[in-house]
């Protein structure tokens, strides 16, 4: 970050930054609290998760807002302006995250009855913990201002979508197997697409890291987009 | 809109909105032509929308930057400042409405073989009827500044909700009825959904026409995100 004359502009610059922070660490417990009302088939948590989404939509709204003002006031350039740009897409990203770690809670709430949790929600749970750490470090990277960790945490999205096929492939497996668990496993799918997703997620924020450090947002489509999502389960 | 003195920055708004219904055509023709070759399970349709969401994001890209450079160089404030915001937020969801598109279309060539279209493929076509109906409507309310408009958009998301709901159901009667089904129906639950959330988007979009006209965005949550959701398939 260069140097300004102005002192408080930097706070400025610090305080959207500590929101996106305050708002990624909500959308990580929210990830999280979801898969596990989901494994426990918790309805309880997955009301509170569902709850918190309220918090994470009005961080968004304040970085957008702040964002603006910074823009307007102080018109930025160069690094700092693509601070404030990358503050406001990266909040974007975390309010889908939220959006989508909530809609796996309002599963858990619809799903009636029990299920055979630990067989079904196994592969949905390791790909959690995938795009958990994900989201964890490309957090991290964006605290640090670390493109060279975001590059790392953009290449693992390969894995996410590899081990989601394969949870595509096995819950379709389950339904063939046992009609009366067609519906319990069609939430589990939509629950599987929203960890996949959050992925996706995680990696456009990685993109705006590189883009905060070096100035150039990474073109090159990921491979999953053409090759993979055709081939098996059309990822988005 | 207010009288300028400096007559290009009206040509600058003018510029913007302009690529906002450019992009909101391109979108409302892929969402067409997906669920056309959807139906007609014509791959070679699928392809060419695929190859559109290029265009659509090349063009969220430019009015976020067009937008940013009116935010610094001009500073607009109340209804301008409102105009340039929206600009962005609309192209934001109008991306997503191409990504979802192009998912539909990424599906059409994934499904092996084929499928009885008539019936499976009947009700995600009147769903997408009503989804384009609300896409074209609120885009003509943003093209005419018309927040009475767009508020009627924003009523009617209810309707494409209840047919997802009823879709949902009814496919998963299909796969239970015959379980080689199954693979297929599972694509076209995810195509529903995309269509079902196409008409959030829509939705989003009215609220921010109705945001430029008023300087207000509405606030009250939408019934089903709370109801209708939790009680059938939670609806994101």
């Amino acid at each position: 970050m260069s140097q300004h004359t102005v002192s408080s502009f930097d706070e400025e610059l610090k305080e959207v930054a500590g929101r996106v922070s305050e708002m990624g660490g909500l959308a990580e417990m929210m990830l999280n609290d979801s898969v596990q009302a989901l494994v426990r088939m918790d309805k309880e948590l997955a009301r509170r998760v569902i709850a918190q989404d309220k918090r994470v939509d009005a961080l968004q709204f304040e970085i957008e807002e702040q964002a603006i003002l910074i823009i307007a006031r102080r018109q930025p350039v160069a690094s700092d302006l693509r601070d404030v740009i990358s503050a406001m897409r990266i909040s974007n990203d975390l309010e889908r995250v939220g959006d989508l770690a909530k809609n796996v809670a309002k599963r858990v709430i619809a799903i009636e009855g029990t299920f055979d949790s630990k067989k079904f929600a196994l592969g949905v749970e390791h790909m959690t913990e995938l795009a958990q750490s994900q989201l964890k470090d490309v957090l991290d990277a964006y605290a640090g201002r670390d493109g060279v960790a975001a590059a790392s945490v953009r290449d693992r999205d390969d894995e996410v979508d590899a081990l989601y096929t394969s949870i595509f492939r096995e819950l379709l497996t389950y339904m063939m197997e046992d009609p009366r668990q067609i519906s319990v496993c069609a939430h589990l799918l939509f629950c599987a697409k929203n960890i996949e997703r959050i992925g996706d997620h995680a990696t456009n924020i990685a993109e705006n890291v590189m883009y905060m450090s070096t100035g150039v947002l990474p073109t090159d489509e990921r491979q999953k987009v053409d090759e993979t999502g055709i081939e098996t389960d059309a990822a988005s």
